[in-house]
């Protein structure tokens, strides 16, 4: 039987040791064959970046005894830890990969910055089906217990259903008790973004320096939005592309004297 | 008649010293009134990537005397560059930012990990038009001469033409002498993809490294892409967007058992 239980890939950008992959790791145990990598330290806010001028460590490593899955502890961002795992790690493609459960939102222009949409992203485009979760959360000490039947669900029901080429999930969760949690909406991206303000200071040697602080700006009402949902006690699923083309644009710019 | 000038905003991932950069600079200062903000050292291939969790020090640097922009070396990400430029140093909104020209090909899905990519599209979340340009050429002793010619043409339309909301551009320019360029073509991405070996090796200490290697695997053979473009010698420019909503996919992931 145990053959027919999908190879499920799990990472994250919060780190191995993060709360919300250790939860991500006990559902998918009820799921698949579970096989971690994912990244030695926080490497949140890496958007797609990877390590092409340095050198990447990779160890097996084992941070619970009783628990069945393999996990690589991986030096480089999330988006390296899917191709160490997918081209060096593994025996076959998965059927699946899932990222997270970040710490944190990734909705609306989020996913653009987020490591753990990244890492899915990555894993969408070498044609594994794959999902992103978040929880609207910061702490470390966050509650990941509501999180867990929609985790469980939406992992289900894309491994029954599959994904449409090109197309990964963006999922986020509400910060609720379970039982104030509506239900799921399939979402568009809301129309928002950041407005940094950056905090100068001095260095105990008189240099200046920085630290980047921002707010997060949405005047989108639509309420066919991930913000809106998750306003509103919904889980968000955002379909997302890595096709970037705005095809609606090319008959605009075809129209410059170019 | 100076305060008719634009305010153009330049950026970059090789780095501030870069010939691709100091090239986009030249033309630019022909256009309008320039100021760099860049990174100190190379950030290719961050993708989206912020510092969130370090500090920043950005400082007024002069590169050569003798040219009229103002100049600011960061070091932070691409993305961060446009975040001080914006927020920090500029005293108003810029009505243009470009980025480039980077040291090698961003087409098709290498728009992903690009941060010259990346720091176009920041400014395009913030409204500002914004245009990335890369040549095919990853050596520092690349031939710029013949990508300035469309550089300006590509400025000069899109400051004249302005952009659709919510679209920047991604301009990637064949390495070939300029006589043999066959002019622009306004482009979809390419569906394309990369395929890793890892070259693992042992440190001194006897401890498993790997070094990222990658093939560019491209099946895509559409004659409306961006790769197809700059193989049969045209220039190549792709309306890339951030809404990254898979719209055609709600209705599919809407029938699933949620």
């Amino acid at each position: 039987m145990s053959k027919k239980k999908p190879l499920i890939l799990v990472t994250n950008d919060d780190g191995i040791t993060a709360p919300g992959i250790r939860t991500l790791i006990e559902v998918m145990n009820t799921i698949g064959d579970v096989v971690v990598v994912a990244p030695d330290a926080p490497q949140s806010a890496m958007g797609h970046a990877i390590t092409i001028n340095d050198t990447l460590y990779c160890n097996k490593v084992t941070v619970n005894e009783e628990e069945p899955q393999t996990e690589y502890s991986c030096s480089g961002t999330p988006v390296d830890c899917v191709k160490l795992a997918v081209n060096e790690i593994l025996k076959r493609k998965p059927d699946l990969c899932v990222s997270g459960i970040n710490h944190g939102s990734n909705s609306s222009i989020n996913v653009i910055y987020s490591g753990t949409m990244s890492a899915a992203v990555e894993a969408g485009t070498i044609g594994i089906p794959s999902i992103g979760f978040s929880l609207l959360d910061y702490s470390l000490e966050a509650d990941f217990e509501p999180a867990k039947k929609y985790v469980k669900l939406m992992v289900e029901q894309c491994l029954e259903q599959g994904l449409p080429k090109g197309v990964v999930l963006n999922v986020n969760i509400p910060k609720l008790p379970e039982s104030n949690i509506k239900g799921i909406k399939v979402c568009r991206q809301a129309d928002a973004h950041w407005e940094e303000t950056f905090d100068k200071r001095k260095s105990p040697l008189g240099k200046d320096y920085y630290w980047l602080t921002g707010e997060f700006i949405n005047k989108d009402k639509g309420e066919d939005t991930d913000e809106w949902a998750l306003e509103n006690g919904y889980v968000s699923v955002v379909p997302v592309q890595f096709d970037l083309t705005a095809h609606h644009a090319i008959k605009d710019i075809n129209s410059w004297k170019l």
